[in-house]
């Protein structure tokens, strides 16, 4: 992976960009978690970095139910490795409780996907984590950050878009 | 964990700071890594999440480092949960690689403590990680945020503080 | 965790075991998994580590089918550390792939409990993991092994044991 | 992976193996671990799939320390797949404490390597763990079991050999 090095673009220059794939998507996608005894640290509560595979779990199921089957892309060539990671940490989740991992995509802009997360109680009452993450889409073989996303995804983009109007 | 919630104070009042706490830290405190079977993904790079527990880890060695073993601090009631993490991924890490977690304490106000990273390569010639991670003062029984760090935690920092000028 | 050490004994004396809870359990309980990206590492597929945490939400969930919920027994001052873990990795499993986790209780005796594992694919005709996994009844507190199972274990055990007659 | 299916054999005839890669090593390999945060469960102790990775980066580092480069033998085609893991827990290890992991080839018999551990602490009055974990020769892009060890690794382990005699 050889994106954002001084001596290279870090992304394609603004006219490949493709308008259709620059989109808003208003729904939450919704992927329920329950605390298991490996996911606790000492503190009997859910450890800091735990969060990172429900998000990304979350991501992959989102993916699946708009048409988009991750292990195909990967098959096929394309990556979409996480580029940014912030998280706020608002209250902590213990062992045995349910939480729902929210999540959507902020906007696409070219191969650059924007994701926004809330981690909250199954009531919605709590709040624990408010988290964004930003996808690049790379050429696996070439191990470059891909002029435009992959057909699949931008036409599965395409109808989400067309849907949400 | 009840620290930012709506019904409560984020941050004890700035009268509650003690001044002493208020540092900066020059130094970088640096923890070798290297790539590990169990830290690689698909990609046959580093996983994403991974860097988190690289930087748990460089974060607990740099207090040692300074004379605060976290394990005794836990053992007397205190924790230091993050409560904010951005990272940003600017290359990757291979299976086999080995490379440096340098962090440094960017500043302590109050019971708030912000730490700087960046991964390089062993040569610093590669940047792979660059983050930043805040940590909260946690009174454990009561499940509070501490009005002030505990003493321990502040003789350690005030010599740093001072050995810095 | 004090036990299994040469200057204490093992087990309780064989008269503390309580007949009720020598019991055997003739169903498997399914737990269905779908393999993520942070299961697998450089190989593509499910890293071998993986499969512990996976075994140990399927026997959580298990317990809680039966009316124990794990969280609770911990909170009242009982634990269920493994104290022997077998595995046999027949097949692998790839990024995508989905899976059922199928274990029992194979037998317990006194504090004992010994469960078995095979992780089989949806149509169970392939099979990848086959283990066994053994757990003691632990007062947390005290930091000993129990010499009787905790009431509210006895009475589930005790009623599935009559079911399966 | 498709080792040990009924379709295929499971290993090379005996013909195949060759002798110099039968071989005992009398030899403990010491890695030092530290008990980090993230390696923590709710019991404040090791969870017990921790050890799983602690040991694959001792078995790493003792490969390195005899000459083999896990990741180059990766790169060239020869992935060491874990086919069977056995542990006994015998005490715990809490938040901080160092240990020490040992480990040694118990023998190699074709492309079947068996590995002996045992983790102790840093005096080595205490035992906390043993192990044992059989991993085979696999061909990556075959995705078969290999007949015989590749050379770099019968090197290593003939040269070993040699000089425990």
């Amino acid at each position: 992976m050889t994106q954002e090095t001084p001596s290279q673009p870090k992304l394609p220059p603004t006219s490949a960009i493709d308008r259709v794939t620059k989109a808003k998507f208003d729904n939450w996608f919704e992927y329920p978690v329950r605390v298991q005894p490996h996911h606790t640290d000492y503190g009997g509560i859910v450890w800091h970095g735990t969060y990172v595979s429900w998000m990304e779990e979350a991501r992959v199921e989102c993916l699946r139910s708009i048409g988009i089957d991750f292990a195909d892309l990967v098959a096929l060539g394309c990556d979409l490795p996480v580029v940014e990671l912030s998280v706020r940490y608002h209250r902590s989740l213990q062992l045995g409780m349910m939480a729902i991992v929210k999540t959507r995509m902020l906007e696409v802009t070219g191969v650059r996907m924007n994701w926004e997360y809330k981690i909250v109680s199954t009531d919605e009452q709590e709040l624990y984590i408010t988290a964004q993450v930003t996808l690049v889409a790379l050429d696996r073989e070439r191990n470059k950050i891909m002029r435009q996303l992959p057909p699949a995804v931008k036409d599965a983009l395409a109808k989400i878009s067309a849907s949400n109007k």
